[in-house]
């Protein structure tokens, strides 16, 4: 299991980190397999979209804070409430295919890290097995 | 890995995928497993539903056009955003696993392609490991 | 594989079955590997959160009522089709790392059962892969 750090630099930020995945795998040696991520956060999470228009990481950002705002009868004290609920929404983990040393992604498809409650120093842990 | 393909009709559509993976499956020789699904676009995902009554993916439909509507201060061109955040809430990624070379599923549950920007011809990655 | 058996209480909670999931990895032997989960069920699903302020869940409970409230609409006969729609949102199948015999979790990070359409007896396949 190897370990991604990730500083993120704003409230809500959707982190392109598929180039350092990538990195993982290509150093893994291995051809073709399984890259499983996993994120120990509970207000950031993983997810898989767009990585070609910024836009839409912009519109996603509006739109979770619209499916997941403030409210006056929310109880936790720390006020981060809706962080937990887009980081349950999103996922903490998710595995992506590898072939030939690389990534099977889709054309428009890069790995996020789904920050809700930054900024902060995040962490990604990542295994890939061989199949 | 192999690759379906799912040649979808209308805008929003839960196509149910379950008999072309079960086939895959069997067609695998592969008694017992894990089933690992990827679908690599950014305006269709995969869910796991009721396979019994067709009204559970109207109702669906209905409240995912709900939750991430179309608004005026989305900036991606191509003016398909909910279709991202749709496909983000569902998940590109997921397993199922294998015993006595069949699906292990619920009594009433599905495997489902959700596609959000249709109609298209959407791929699905599949691998299965013997475990 | 193994099942897990989780008897829920009300319509809507969710069960922290981190303890219980820590004894199936314990109890397999295995070191190293992953632990994959899957819950069969249609109005019940799996999701990570913060396990220490559980008005963390109570926030979750009111947030994803809101996303998925009862509509006119809805078509479904059985009247449940909220608890579809949070099943798709949580997702079905998960999975966590397992390092040195112990589930790799974050400080703050719990596995739980998410109810939607209880109190029902529920069912959690688990299964353990040495990597």
């Amino acid at each position: 299991m190897n370990t991604l750090k990730i500083h993120t630099t704003r409230r809500q930020q959707f982190v392109d980190i598929t180039a350092e995945i990538e990195k993982f795998v290509a150093d893994s040696g291995i051809s073709d397999g399984i890259c499983y991520l996993f994120c120990p956060h509970t207000t950031a999470g993983i997810t898989f979209n767009e990585n070609w228009d910024p836009d839409v990481q912009h519109d996603m950002a509006l739109n979770l804070d619209a499916i997941a705002p403030q409210r006056p009868d929310f109880r936790h004290a720390e006020g981060n409430s809706p962080a937990h609920v887009k980081t349950s929404l999103m996922s903490s983990d998710h595995h992506v295919f590898v072939e030939n040393g690389r990534l099977v992604l889709g054309r428009w498809q890069g790995i996020y890290l789904a920050e809700f409650d930054g900024p902060r120093t995040r962490a990604i842990h990542l295994k890939i097995v061989a199949t």
